[in-house]
């Protein structure tokens, strides 16, 4: 349904491909319709966290090869339901939604943690070594390089030979205070404006929500300072939180990630670089580290 | 209010400067705080709009040395309460929020216009003679030079001669169809996700949002195709759209933009590029386009 007066650009919808008009190079929707099978990737399940919040769910892929020890960290505290009970306590426009223990200041009332623990050190960043980038061409304002793993969007720098996952929209990162080692993902927060790009490498992202962001992107903004909830707004409970390879397996999300290491993806790439819609007139042939996010399908149980 | 245990970022509140750790050079909050009153500029009221939607009020900036004839046209069009009782139509996570005419494509039930016009030639950009444009100095991905122009985040290219506005968060412009001149302003959206830069010079921005964002980033996600309301979903009407300068001077939002032309904005801009708040341990040196939006306050009647 795309009406004469409105915007109407294709973009990648879940499970579905709209219909384009012929070009010589395929459209970035045509290419994910005529994507094989191995061109998608399956979460491991142990990777995978489910919030259910009062608006709906929200899925998130952890990425253990930047954060090991959060992602370890949240697992844990996944494990043992720590999170449940636990609201949003922050949302902040053109910024991040934020969860975690509105009682996390008080020691009398905060939540416990039995193996989860409450600091980590920072992991801002690790050794490119080892790590195989699907790189993208035409730069970025903040980084030397920027690229994709696993469907990760990271930036990263040769010459100091690091890399780091960077903070596009529906980035999940782990709250902290002013020392490096006070975090531990407890405290989760979102991206959901547009991507905070000097965050990189001062937080530890954890991971990307996959499916659900609009339940936190839509979420009533706070109005205290930095979008905190007042008392009387903070209604935003987590019902639960948890890692879906411990859910029954017939609640269990069934979703693909597709593959950022193939021809496809770079077909994919090129075909969002410069686009072939009719709507377009004036395609830019660039293409932008947060604006290229790898698509996400639903596939049948 | 900073929690120890969360993500605690200092970001420019409007009428309200958060105290600073003392540092060498003042950080931004401390620049608005220590700013003249020759530092911000009053919108004219004839290119301010109000519209009231039922969640609160949002207001925007035109930009007539951008988008003249859309300017004009939208004018009109609010002058004669064309946009009272249309509706958001569409709402798609992390892209854009859109309102006009329902019943844009049914030519017996769309709402008749009387002075404004239903398509006009687009206008994606203008020569750069004759804009003063404060250069950002780091670069970007699809342009080749960026920068500010009272307000409003530029692209530009000397080579070409041209600047266009760029889609930067909370920026407006007038949905078409899939020729140039098949838009007008009668249709209307706002970014409310990662700016989507591939649509610069494809269709016409004709403003900015400057309060009450809120109000078009927190609507709920439409379920229809690209984000479209589904007939049962579509419960956002537009209350009124009006020229802030045809409203009683009693009902007037009082906002200052902060000017983009001083040494204070210089000054503003190098505080965001070199974060030197507690909390930043590796601040980045750099600063992308739409990342630095002008700063809006609230003024005393």
């Amino acid at each position: 349904m795309t009406p004469r007066r409105l915007l109407s650009l294709a973009l990648p919808l879940l499970a579905l491909a709209l219909p384009q008009a012929q070009a010589q190079a395929a459209s970035s929707a045509e290419i994910l319709a005529q994507s094989s099978a191995s061109d998608w990737r399956r979460p491991d399940p142990d990777n995978l966290l489910l919030m259910q919040l009062p608006g709906g769910p929200v899925l998130i892929e952890l990425a253990p090869a930047f954060a090991p020890r959060h992602v370890a960290n949240i697992q844990k505290l996944a494990r043992e339901r720590y999170y449940d009970g636990l609201a949003v306590v922050r949302v902040q426009d053109n910024y991040v939604a934020q969860w975690g223990d509105p009682q996390a200041e008080d020691a009398t009332l905060r939540r416990p943690m039995i193996e989860g623990q409450p600091q980590l050190p920072g992991e801002f960043s690790r050794p490119i070594a080892g790590l195989e980038l699907s790189p993208l061409p035409d730069g970025d304002v903040y980084a030397p390089g920027v690229g994709y793993y696993q469907g990760f969007p990271v930036a990263s720098s040769r010459k100091l030979g690091r890399a780091w996952l960077a903070h596009c929209y529906g980035m999940v990162g782990a709250g902290r205070g002013d020392t490096a080692d006070s975090g531990s993902g407890a405290e989760l927060y979102a991206v959901i404006g547009h991507a905070p790009r000097h965050l990189d490498r001062n937080v530890t992202l954890v991971g990307r929500v996959l499916q659900g962001m609009e339940n936190l992107s839509s979420l009533p903004r706070g109005h205290g300072p930095l979008g905190f909830y007042l008392p009387e707004e903070a209604n935003t409970p987590i019902r639960s939180l948890q890692k879906v390879g411990e859910l029954p397996p017939e609640q269990r999300p069934k979703v693909e990630v597709l593959r950022t290491d193939t021809a496809t993806w770079k077909a994919y790439v090129e075909a969002r670089r410069t686009r072939r819609e009719d709507w377009f007139l004036e395609p830019t042939g660039r293409i932008e580290l947060c604006n290229v996010p790898a698509p996400v399908r639903v596939v049948a149980p």
